[in-house]
């Protein structure tokens, strides 16, 4: 089972919903339609920054079609939303505005319209408060405080070795800070939920999540009810990537408090702005990096100071702190490192996860760093990222040490190798500029450092010999359930189109936490196959009990079961499950997995961190048109180690989406603000990747299996976002011979250093 | 934990839908919408008996509002229901009608009137058959054969010790021939099943209904899909009493079937008349018994042939014809026994189990009997039972052996002992003749003999102390949410409030068969035990945790965590189970019970058939109007040995209303016949107790526990039909000095028996 004679699992298989989805079957939270269901619209703030003196909901409430206002003192539970401590983000503000967007009340009416006109005459009495806007303003000394607690959010350090000493032996050292900007996840389908109470007290939402179970305790938490009363049922989900986590807890809350008090459905669907400036965007942050490296390219010390503007509200700032400390280091062997990563407040739409975590930008600003390293020493790009490269054995920046499943080294020569057989990139002419970036990375995988990592699922086989798969953890896209039915399949021995995968019904698995950290393939599915495993001895024993036959003698496979010695003798599973169940054996178990705890220390952060790292390698061949900054993409190689390909279309897909999503954040898309306001929350304004845009992407895999994954995987759904917009930022660097210390780099961006470029071309 | 501190387990509690049920808020099936819903009505056969020669839908198809009538051709798998072998129902018909009321059409429109109207205007060709109406037309010589292997269902015989050699012993024999009418269930809320389709290609089919896993698996193999891709939800369900099996599975096809074509959900929800004539009945029967006495009382043989009417198709006959079999000797140590059960088909709506399960016809057979017997041998009627009475120890007509939880002698002591107190019946008057009667009983618990004893159920404490709890046996009304819940709080020591108990979700639990035998609170809540129970085991680890103390001295109890020897060292519960899920200490178990096999011999019924039986004694006081035949009753006691009381207040409503449905069969109830059709196919004619009737029962318990049941528990849904039947039929025989030998013993039936009596008043 372990790696021989796989038969389902590393095969091209299209995706269970693949095509209901292209087809436009799958039916999203949007498309719901309950009896007698009301819609739900937000009053929200226009202002980044307000005291509020009150709110007044009469002419809302004489609204025609309107059935009920609620305000934050309507929550019959604490108000709170936010998925950690310090727990500071109200489900509607009732005493300060925080940022233009903020919601204060909603209105609930007959008709989306009706909500909506009702939305817009919900008076806010305001005492405006000069707003802070930046990294800098919010830590200038006596700024105003945002929150009580100030504008900390989070600071945190990492400690190894001796970084002054590194600094002391180095023959050079090259500086830099690095910007970047605040990213929109763009998914295709903005945040919805639709909460159906039941006459029995309890209350279903379906929902476009990407947490369920942090909806489920949210909700009941405010409705000031146990968990048990609340069912949260993932809908389709059309993409999440970070984004669909607080705010389902604030629309789901919300939608839930208004349900009960109507007794009615409530929808609450956001339009593309409120998804843009009532949601979390990805931080924004400045690096400042220094690395110290011997003349060979031996990097020995690095120092870097990590800024991350939160926004309002701490959301994942505290994790996003964390990952990006543990990441900027990049996927070297440095013996002396010091690293400070803090998330700061400001009055901007509250920043959070966003596909990558943070390891995007730390790894655009290492990668940038190196790329200079290499240049001032004259080495090739890769080589001097080989010679640094981690191997197992070798301590990462937290000091941790993996005997197996480093494959970083293998990506590096893979791109290398396929580097070799290319042409050289023409020569710049009249037009042209050409140029190559390469870059490296590692991702963390799991939760590791950010919580405890269990995750529940079950598998039931039925009497006909179809299997039904179910995991605590949600398929917003990404193709989870492929993987677990996969996976299901490969145990059973039951052909994929026996195998039914659900969506996550919070009624039905243990609480598995939060689907984030390109952890489902890993934990989620290991915790299938122990799942599957437990149904398989059933199914085994009552085959060999058929055959008459010790149980060693027999295989699962193609919906049969039948003897290794004789493929011949074979049983239909649908006649052995028959038999196992009316015999009593269990066909349904339900599986808890958990991973390996992190163990580190939390002053230095040196320990056992997360339970595998995906590593990966990019390269970009570009050019950049000299009279208009235009750059069109050449060639995009992206080469991961994800320890085992569980379906090899999923990870090119996986792949081919995540640089695109970096791409973006690299070249085309920012979040812009005027006086504190989001001004381009709309997809004419916002420039997002198109299918236009599609990058030429050849994507390999390095298979270096990971002792805690399901067949050696390692999850692969964030990682090739820091890849390539690293490697597009070098590669930039590389045509124009200017080094861009801010993302995006946008066309317009090039164009400007171009002309202020001195004295080229 | 074994009986003793009981806090929640033994106590009265309301039950968990009690509120929601009496005030009208709980929706059952009928009362959900869908957008985009459609209805579907059947087209039934108005004869009993014919060849269908074809069917014409033109003109329903033509009608307005009609949106596809489906043939039985239309099924894309078998067309089969029937939950046994030899599955010989078709779900709809479509080349022999075999009873009048059976469906060979269904049409579904925009809704129910327009179906209704189509179903009208189906046409079918009939070449009639001559109707086979009554047992001995059935077994006939050269009767047709109703059904191609011929008109015998089933057929078995129990023979213990050597009946020839018992007769011979004896001094003498009290022979009867005993007849029984067909009953309906008569629930609350007829049939309802409707059928969603969603976009991932799989059906949801909410249903009122008792079998859930029955239902899937006939919609999955009807629809030729793999049971996977079925999903059942457990609605509300206004009673069932075993009436809703294979019902359910006949319009659960036809409406998902129909879903499935139209993309649209379908409801099919039944009128009153449908239920009646469309939907399975109880078994009519005829037993004859002949039994041998020593003159002191000691029954030393009985030679019982019982014959039961199972109508067109087989449904639960086999089964019946089992149960009968073996419970029909009653609860008596008797060394020789010769029992043949035979059920047949005649040309009448099937018959299938029916609360009781053949145990009602069998105990008013031989409790009517016995009573004759002790008239001839001027016994008490308690006393002789009493000397026969069945005894740890002693071998039961199966010749099975119980240790324990045998407890006849003390139910009989309790009705005694309660005798003994009462006041002498007065005296017949002018208008009024008294009587007294009592009857003893035995009923198997759980499936035993008749399928594999299977149960899952599924226990869940989130992060915030609440439980949700989730077992695969429905609840019908009968309480079974109630016990399982108090179970699940009594384990955790979780308050109810912070209990749900939810309905079955084929998805969630594992296929634990059909919910029937009074088995639930049996096997089932030994299921919920069980999973709770590996959910506390978490809960104390962390809590001894916290404590810094062993776990034995952790006790769990009014959602706290405290210490056995300091309660007011207390940590909430909450506290508890969030430090554990953080812990990663699983907080969610699925468990699997098994039932111990039934292991006997198939030729004789000689072995162990059952886990445990339920014992009981009942006694009525009744007067009789001399001159309008109406009986008052005066005095209903009741006394079972249910192993444990899980909760008191559901017991009373147990054998208060398993006691009226039993009067109901004794006195008032009879399906009536006119050429096969059923003439009073509603409740204006047919008479069933009402609120009015209902009867002046004295639950009691007796509690000699039961080692294969929850706390000792044993079911009682059941049992208290045939006592409260057979109870019945001797308090009239004492009243009138009449032994009336067939059921319903009317009021009319009594005044012709009056009006006939030789010489009497």
């Amino acid at each position: 089972m372990s790696g021989e004679n796989l038969r389902v699992v590393g095969t091209r298989v299209r995706k269970v919903d693949g095509v209901e989805l292209v087809t436009g079957r799958a039916k999203f939270t949007g498309d719901m339609k309950f009896p007698g269901m009301a819609y739900g619209y937000a009053a929200r703030a226009s202002v980044p920054a307000a005291r509020i003196k009150g709110i007044d909901t009469a002419a809302a409430e004489a609204e025609e079609g309107v059935l009920l206002v609620l305000k934050g003192g309507d929550i019959p539970g604490p108000n709170i939303i936010g998925i950690l401590p310090p727990f500071d983000q109200p489900v509607l503000a009732t005493e300060v505005i925080r940022y233009a967007g903020e919601s204060f009340a909603l209105v609930v009416a007959e008709s989306p319209e009706a909500a909506k006109r009702g939305a817009r005459v919900v008076k806010i009495d305001l005492e405006p408060l000069a707003p802070i806007l930046t990294i800098d303003e919010s830590l200038a000394e006596g700024a105003r405080p945002i929150h009580p607690q100030g504008n900390v959010t989070y600071a945190k350090k990492l400690v190894k070795g001796d970084v002054e000493k590194g600094f002391t032996e180095a023959d050079l050292v090259v500086e830099g800070t690095f910007e970047t900007s605040h990213q929109e996840h763009g998914y295709i389908e903005p945040e919805a939920v639709c909460a159906v109470p039941s006459s029995d007290g309890r209350v279903t939402v379906y929902a476009s999540c990407q947490s369920p179970f942090h909806l489920r305790g949210h909700i009941a938490a405010n409705l000031g009810v146990g968990a048990a009363s609340v069912r949260v049922v993932q809908a389709y989900t059309g993409g999440s990537f970070g984004g669909k986590d607080d705010v389902a807890t604030e629309i789901g809350t919300l939608a839930a408090v208004a349900a009960r008090r109507l007794d009615r459905p409530v929808m609450i669907a956001h339009e593309r702005e409120e998804s843009i400036i009532g949601s979390n965007l990805r931080h924004a942050s400045r690096i400042a990096i220094a690395t110290a490296a011997k003349k060979d390219g031996t990097i020995v010390a690095r120092r870097i100071r990590i800024l991350l503007d939160g926004g309002a509200y701490a959301s994942e700032s505290p994790f996003v702190t964390v990952k990006t400390l543990v990441h900027v280091a990049g996927p070297y062997r440095i013996p002396h490192l010091h690293v400070e990563s803090t998330a700061v407040y400001t009055n901007k739409t509250y920043s959070g996860a966003c596909r990558g975590f943070g390891v995007p930008q730390a790894t655009f600003a290492s990668e940038s760093n190196i790329d200079e390293l290499a240049r001032r020493l004259g080495m090739d790009p890769l080589a001097i990222r080989l010679k640094n490269a981690l191997k197992a054995g070798d301590a990462n920046a937290t000091g941790q040490v993996y005997q197996g499943s480093v494959g970083l080294v293998q990506t590096i020569n893979a791109i290398e190798e396929r580097r070799s057989r290319l042409a050289p990139l023409p020569r710049n002419d009249e037009r042209w500029m050409y140029g190559r970036g390469v870059a490296c990375l590692l991702q963390g995988i799991s939760n590791g450092a950010e919580g405890v990592d269990v995750v529940g699922a079950s598998v039931q086989v039925s009497q006909d010999g179809s299997a039904l798969v179910s995991v605590g953890l949600a398929d917003m896209g990404q193709g989870a359930r492929t993987v677990c039915a996969q996976i299901a399949s490969e145990v059973l021995g039951i052909s994929l189109p026996m195998v039914t995968a659900r969506q996550v019904d919070t009624d039905s698995v243990h609480d598995s936490g939060p689907t984030v950290a390109s952890r489902t393939t890993t934990v989620g599915g290991q915790a299938v196959k122990l799942a599957a495993t437990e149904v398989r001895e059933s199914l085994v024993a009552m085959a060999a009990r058929m055959f008459k036959v010790d149980e060693s003698l027999v295989v699962l496979q193609n919906d049969f079961a039948m003897l290794s010695v004789d493929a011949n003798a074979r049983i239909p599973l649908r006649d052995v499950a028959t038999a196992a169940y009316w015999t009593g054996y269990p066909l349904m178990n339900l599986a808890f997995s958990k991973a390996p705890d992190a163990v580190f220390d939390h002053e230095t952060h040196q320990g056992n961190v997360y339970i595998a790292y995906n590593y990966g390698t990019h390269l970009f061949d570009i050019r950049v048109d000299k009279h208009t900054g235009r750059v069109e993409v050449l060639r995009h190689l992206a080469c991961h180690d994800v320890g085992k390909v569980i379906n090899p279309m999923g990870l090119e897909g996986q792949i081919e989406g995540g640089s695109l999503f970096g791409f973006g954040l690299a070249h085309m898309e920012e979040v812009l603000f005027r006086d504190g306001r989001i001004i381009n929350a709309n997809f004419a304004d916002y420039a997002l990747p198109s299918i236009k845009d599609r990058l030429p992407t050849e994507a390999m895999a390095v298979e270096d299996p990971n002792p805690t994954g399901p067949y050696g995987a390692k999850g692969v759904g964030e990682p090739p976002v820091a890849g390539a917009a690293a490697a597009f930022a070098n590669a930039v660097a590389d045509a124009t011979g200017i080094r861009f210390r801010r993302l995006p780099i946008t066309r317009q961006e090039i164009l400007l250093a171009l002309k202020a470029k001195p004295g080229e071309e």
